[in-house]
């Protein structure tokens, strides 16, 4: 049976010890984000005319905020090619977003070279399978998420699993996380004995 | 009193045995799908013009596509007769979309010869009280679902109650239980003695 | 506190015995219905053009069939003047459409006259405090109940509390209670001793 | 870990004594409230045009004629410029909207000296991190209050925490909660003993 049902939220067992949490935190320099299921809850309003509209989160946006406050960059990278999709990243200002990337994990580095952004600079957060590649790569540097009605093979390997569902402030989350991490910080020198 | 609340997810006990129910997704070749409360959660957005606009899931779409991979199509049954549906078809580029089918149970011979298939090729997912005689039809030979918010009758008349409902990726679950039985097919020689 | 958590759904202690339930269901003509929070989940989208759209359930739509198929009528009585509301209405080819209806407890005797229909033979659901007359009213002598999410006060003063949000399959919940109630029916004359 | 899960509903431990709550809802004559997460859910549909359109709940807009009744004015805060907005300020006829507020709680003297309206004649409800120093101001001498899925800071700074969530009635909720606590105003001279 498929269990949609959302795991424990927080950090999982994956995650590395809570020091090189702080550590990679502080390095993050941008956080890509997987756009439909994520940002969204996966779904698009249908008209005559087409796919019309998809719902975004106000409070995703002001994530974007945040994190741009401290020097981090937000790039959406989508499998679709979708102008609903490129008015919000405009809306939102967003450094990058990498659309109709349909093997994420193969386009990774050469997205993040674009982006003159190394491996350990990233943070990602996804929820379907081709997203997998991408958090498993990230995931050897950076920080990784999903949202809490990620698939179940999505959600068992990242960092941090949301509380919140795509669409739903998940990404917010994230950023609230990653923004603490970065709290914690009291720098190399003073962590030494 | 009508209880909607979802009966606990995952194989019935209309169910054949595991090793029918792997033979039995071995054979498919066609998933039929009810529109409304499957693909949506049976709600529409009307304007001052009327139908405006109806939610589909994406997470669906990729299912439609990954039962594509295997050789598996998709075909939309349904009563009513909606440009939104038929632009929903298009996207996914469904094998077919049968419209306007006010007795499912009685068309459901001449749709399937329509599409060279045969019924125990056919596997169907449904959620209202017209699906019943469809379900019941090609349950005989083939592999049946409901929603999770399916109609009580409904949902007691299937192989499989999915744990997501009706617009909110049910039909994705549907393809990958379909997918995961394929998965474990050995071949009729290896499972003799 | 006002807490908005739905009451247990079904037969309330307003009702009366289940021999009296049955006859009533037997003589309703008309199911009288409030729009918005009962065929809607009370919200509305707003455009920069204004009230833009609302959503509707296919399932309370099935529900108006199969009243139509035992003749029974429905009709919309709200509050508001809405085109969104007049075309849905004439989607479903309802028997009537009142609309305006300021005061729906004191319009209620002029409006089923208006449709030739007595006091007795009418049925109403509505879920907010300005259907309470209208409920208190009909109450006396024909059917009455509320979505799960109706406001406590109302959701107190119903024969019948649905299992079904507003918007969300509660009209096709009542319309079914009241056709397994019509389907009890054996004659008055079995009934006797 | 940040949990978006609501907190119990109902009065919290920062509200004054019964008696003091029920002075300050009679001195009440403006509700202040943000509109993304309070009077919406805090999302928003993004169009091929851009931001097309936002839900809000026709629940409140009854709240804000409830509180109109008995004298009560009723006016938006936020941050954003929006049309859509103002359309529905338009539509429930609100005393004033205030938009474009990047920084609400050095703004909310002056926004309220030009509705002429006291710090203690003001209530506020408000959801995210930017709403938490015009809550703190206000809190001091008026009624303040956050929907369910508040931002935890927040839920934790306001006297009342709706059961509702945002754009599901949590406006609704708080207006009747100062109504209610309106209703038991007898006058100073009865309460002296």
């Amino acid at each position: 049976m498929v269990t949609l049902a959302p795991a424990p939220a927080g950090t999982t067992s994956l995650a590395p010890a809570h020091g090189e949490l702080v550590r990679r935190a502080r390095r993050v320099r941008l956080v890509l984000t997987d756009c439909d299921g994520v940002l969204t809850d996966g779904t698009v309003w249908v008209s005559e005319q087409g796919e019309a509209m998809k719902r975004f989160s106000l409070r995703d946006g002001m994530g974007v905020e945040r994190l741009r406050e401290v020097g981090i960059a937000t790039a959406i990278v989508t499998r679709e090619r979708s102008p609903i999709v490129a008015r919000r990243a405009e809306k939102l200002r967003l450094a990058h977003h990498f659309e109709g990337v349909r093997d994420k994990g193969q386009a990774l580095p050469r997205l993040l070279a674009s982006a003159h952004v190394r491996p350990d600079e990233a943070a990602y957060i996804g929820d379907d399978v081709n997203d997998l590649e991408a958090i498993t790569d990230v995931g050897c540097a950076g920080l990784t998420a999903a949202p809490a009605d990620a698939f179940p093979t999505v959600a068992a390997a990242v960092h941090y699993r949301c509380a919140a569902r795509g669409g739903d402030g998940a990404f917010r989350e994230f950023a609230e996380w990653i923004l603490r991490l970065r709290a914690e910080w009291v720098g190399e020198r003073e962590e030494e004995p």
